[in-house]
């Protein structure tokens, strides 16, 4: 079973398990601004946990939208490799009334499971780290390696001042190597490395059909209704066999290489098992490709919202003047966000129809995909670091969400690493987050065996 | 120009615009839980309007829902024709923050337009029958014809409790003819009586892809999206060609009529006059028909209310566990809505895919369409009437809009007329609704006109 972490165990104890539950009641919900003041406290409460476990440097840094923590512990020797590792500490928002187990905000520990809102994603994640530092530093003074942290508060609002972070604090954030930790694992028997996650684009496509709602009554059969308008547009932005239909989508789709596609073709993936985790009925999506690489090495469009017609008042009467749809793709390495969000703009100029008024709005935080590089030393020491705390060989797997780390990449001149102690299972934006005690436990003996061994690699690198 | 009612003008003046304007700033939308006092206050404002204008009987009638108005003011001759008027003193809903003219219920007279919600829909089409009728009693004592009101306080949201009205009065309603007034006029220049009233079949489509939202950084590509499979059945709902593609639904359509068709044939339709009154860009609908047969004498179907992803939260985090469609579909004489219902269950049936949960939940608020007998003779009083108030001979037109007629006819077993005095520029449901008082004058003469040729009518019918 798991012990304390002020002894020397890997695991996270009673007191451990404590401390996240006191973050995760913080409810740093990034998209309402009635709670700044929360993301607020939640960055300092990441400080106040960095400096009472030892951390020489441990601050919020503001920005101009929600603030950030950065933190740093230096490595005794000064040339040992830099690691900094990316996560953020905002939430999502939660509807209580979804809940069953507690309330968002009320964590509950319950069968091995942390639940609470930010539980897994990623407040879990960020203490992991913190926990196997402490497992690290219980035989030395210093780490092996110089450790940095950036933890930012707008992850969930699509990172809107990373680029400002990166830019303003360059020289602090130097690193060697970077490892986002917003990534999930594939199971907890089967040890994983994210090698892999896509990019984003996001935009909201109107159509309008008149300049104001008509009284259905009276219009009905002669007015242009903007929401058939809009459901034959999307239509094509996804055809019948599961394809993106935007002009030479596919054409720079690069491989996912050799290891990851080796891995995920031997991948023990249970389809009835995933329908149970995540609750849906079937598995949709790209003809020829089974449900990992449609997930993670594949890309893809989703509608995430349908707006058409009044709120509360009675609908019935009116035809809607306008109808909206936010449209999500997901990108893999070889694509590039500026060039589908060209795409999208070419897809609906080439299927306008006359006398419909449309809107494209491109979303400023659109992201790049990201693969680490398959042979780096590095990505090698954290595969057999997660390999030994498991007991078994690590797979490479993918993750299907926008994380930064092309954005981090380019900032740092350096390779980006992932890891994640998420589960499929531990219900990401929606309700009873949870996060799991085990992967909490098995993610810090990866962590404390990654840090040796990456201050064991030869360099340079 | 017009002249104060209390003098013996047929038009109504200073004082009946601003009784009018009285009623209109009561604030009765019958939708909105929170002013349902203001529904019952319309309906005794009413009533007191009746009794002030020297009515023997005039009670609000209360219901399990909202409460309606009755009076009535007998002939002297007993044996005279029952003339039963039907409309409704509750209104749509209003967002202020669209009107331009005037607040909702702040009611202004300008430029020959009173504005305010329910100036024209259809408060000023019941105070028109009142003027009226104090017009043809300046003359005489009692009016030619008996005149009875039924009022309801429910037709925006569906007229929920007038089969209760009809049923547990059905001695004091009993007439000869029923007039419905809540339709609309072609235009000023232009006389015209509505002679045919499309039904409608109001249901709400739900698609459910996940038991769950679902993150879509974990899930998209592979999740099944609901909203691309609502678009596909909306685009099976309405082909490209703007017809309606549930199974048989145009077997039982029926011709208009020799005389309806003719009219129609004629009408001096132009369409740059209607996009712009409309406020439209496109004439849209079923191939093969002009706009005033797509309006009035052609089945048509809209979507009227999409519905999919959170509210306020950001959605593009989520792909939706279930996406919905209100759908509104207007019938023609011929067509039966419990016929068209059950065709949309069976279309639904027929196009499920598997691994989708669907639901359809057809409103209890269906309605057959209703066309006047073309040849009654109370018709040809209406149609004489209103060509002499005009001076010109009045058309035949149809109202694209649901209007309980057959229920009516039904429940009286007794012919439905329809006379308006709304113009297709006056916003109903819209922003800045108002009513022409051009339009109320002509009104006034063509009805006290009516009760004169109603009253003179060789019978029996």
């Amino acid at each position: 079973m798991s012990r304390d972490l002020r002894g020397p165990g890997p695991g996270p104890g009673p007191e451990a398990l404590a401390a996240l539950a006191e973050w995760v009641a913080v409810e740093s919900v990034s998209s309402d601004p009635d709670r700044a003041a929360q993301v607020g406290r939640s960055a300092r409460w990441l400080v106040d946990a960095l400096h009472g476990a030892g951390w020489p440097r441990a601050e919020v840094w503001e920005t101009d939208g929600l603030p950030a923590v950065y933190g740093c512990r230096p490595a005794a020797d000064p040339g040992a490799p830099v690691l900094l590792v990316y996560s953020h500490h905002d939430v999502h928002p939660a509807d209580p009334s979804e809940w069953r187990v507690t309330a968002p905000f009320t964590p509950r520990l319950r069968a091995g499971r942390l639940y609470g809102r930010g539980a897994s994603d990623a407040k879990g994640q960020i203490m992991c780290h913190l926990w196997a530092l402490r497992a690290h530093l219980a035989q030395r003074e210093a780490p092996a390696v110089t450790v940095k942290y950036l933890v930012e508060g707008e992850e969930e609002i699509g990172s809107g001042h990373l680029a400002q972070l990166l830019s303003e604090h360059a020289g602090e954030l130097a690193a060697d190597v970077v490892m986002v930790s917003d990534t999930m694992l594939w199971s907890l028997d089967e040890p994983a490395v994210c090698t892999l996650v896509r990019g984003s684009v996001t935009a909201t496509l109107t159509v309008r059909g008149a300049r104001r709602d008509l009284h259905s009554g009276a219009f009905s059969g002669a007015a242009a209704n903007p929401v058939f308008e809009l459901c034959r547009l999307l239509g094509l932005l996804r055809d019948g066999s599961g394809r993106v239909g935007l002009p030479r989508f596919y054409d720079a789709v690069s491989d996912p290489g050799p290891a990851l596609r080796a891995s995920l073709d031997t991948l023990p993936f249970r389809l009835s098992d995933w329908l149970a985790e995540t609750g849906t009925f079937r598995a949709d999506g790209e003809a020829g490709f089974g449900v990992p690489q449609r997930l993670w090495t594949r890309p893809s469009v989703e509608v995430a919202r349908l707006t058409a017609g009044g709120g509360g008042a009675p609908s019935l009467g009116l035809i809607p003047a306008e109808a909206a749809a936010d449209i999500l793709l997901r990108l893999v390495p070889g694509q590039r966000a500026d060039e589908v969000a060209g795409q999208l703009r070419t897809w609906l100029d080439g299927n306008r129809q006359p006398d419909f008024h449309y809107g494209l709005d491109v979303s400023p935080t659109i992201s790049d995909p990201y693969a680490t590089p398959e042979d780096h030393p590095a990505l090698g020491a954290l595969l057999r670091a997660v390999g030994g705390a498991y007991g078994a060989p690590a797979r490479r797997i993918g993750n299907g969400g926008a994380a930064p780390a092309a954005q981090l990449s380019r900032a740092c001149d350096a390779p980006v690493l992932f890891f994640g102690t998420g589960l499929p299972g531990d219900h990401w934006h929606g309700p009873d987050e949870r996060a799991e005690v085990r992967a909490l436990e098995l993610g810090v003996r990866a962590l404390a065996g990654f840090f040796d061994g990456l201050a064991a690699l030869p360099r340079p690198w």
